[in-house]
């Protein structure tokens, strides 16, 4: 079992791997932000002794994540893109075949904390956004698919409100991951305008429950929101 | 907001992210899963509507991410890497600046949500290998490298005796992702035996409960042993 464990570190590293992790060495020793210049391609091929071919198809992988762009000949850290890690979450999650209850179990968790968080750290702007959210949410005959943009929404302005930067990108990732399972759910609901005056309700409890500073309640409230529509989604 | 909560949705998707869409609607429609061939370059390009050369960019980022790879000239999915995510992550978390705090934060919750789990869902086996690696913890004169490695062992195997796949994936991305972190730590630890002791000694308490069955006394016992160490480890 200790040999199981192990083997992540001792298997030869990809060269993409190497480079994203002399990458990362530069930008933990406070050498490189967002928005800086990675050195050039003969330098980073020097320093981590690999070929210039190497680093070239490397920084390719990293360019199509989305972690760098190339500007005017340099390649720049970006440093505000979620996709990648969606991307791959989705994808992981379709290929692990992780169950929709792994999934609902790790979100209630997620959704918990961050209502516990919020409670205490939102400030009038987090909790005005999601009373703005909610308002149109309310919208008289809502589409579901609407209704469903906005429902993400709410959850990663919640995220958001809680302060917790990986917390926003786990629940930004997670529900861009199962966008099409939701999508599905929304659109087998029969009675519509009764699930989205009820989910709208759900929502706004959590929401009262946040802006008076409960954050026990808050976390309660949210986790029976997320147990139940999934349980009802079937 | 709206618009700029919409905004992922709208821009134009990059190739190797259509490629990516294809692939995930293929296996979502239960048509491919672990270990089978994609299409040929030539359908791919067709149905997604690239070039191939296109499609052939965005097959190198899926196999340099570990998610496909050659077989005797065919791409056969893989489906137990979890390499790609953690590389991924510990990139994200450089880059996006995420702080100790918000990562504690996440790692309690699902810490917690993993105790829980366990108490009610592990096995004998999984509850023998979580003994296991707790005796191999408390052996004398343990160097801080092998005990961080049975360390994150420990907490892995936790996760997976909640039979719960995601957060497995999600824990070892994490920890992956904080490796360097860890080890520091560790090594800046003043009284390392009595350091050593009183960790085991902790895990002992939370694998206690687990093994009576009391979740909740599990997660708290391991909430306060996560959030002890880094308020320690400072």
């Amino acid at each position: 079992m200790s040999s199981e464990a192990a083997a992540p570190s001792i298997r030869r590293l990809h060269t993409h791997e190497q480079v994203l992790a002399g990458i990362q060495q530069r930008i933990l020793g406070s050498r490189l932000v967002a928005g800086d210049a990675l050195p050039a391609e003969r330098d980073l091929a020097d320093s981590l002794g690999s070929s210039l071919s190497g680093i070239r198809k490397a920084l390719r992988v990293l360019e199509s994540l989305g972690l760098i762009r190339d500007e005017a000949g340099n390649w720049v850290l970006t440093g505000n893109s979620t996709t990648a890690l969606a991307n791959l979450l989705r994808l992981r999650m379709a290929l692990a075949g992780f169950r929709l209850t792994d999934l609902v179990e790790v979100r209630v968790q997620l959704e918990r904390s961050a209502a516990t968080r919020a409670a205490e750290a939102a400030t009038s702007q987090d909790l005005g956004r999601l009373r703005d959210i909610l308002e149109n949410m309310s919208e008289p005959g809502i589409s579901t698919n609407r209704f469903n943009a906005l429902d993400t929404e709410f959850h990663v302005a919640l995220a958001r409100a809680s302060h917790n930067a990986l917390a926003v990108e786990l629940m930004q990732s997670l529900r861009d991951a199962v966008q099409a399972g939701m999508t599905t759910a929304f659109a087998s609901i029969t009675d519509w305008p009764g699930t989205a005056h009820r989910l709208h309700e759900e929502h706004d409890a959590v929401l009262d429950a946040i802006e008076t500073g409960d954050g026990a309640l808050a976390a309660r409230r949210i986790g029976a929101h997320v147990t139940d529509f999934y349980r009802a989604a079937g």
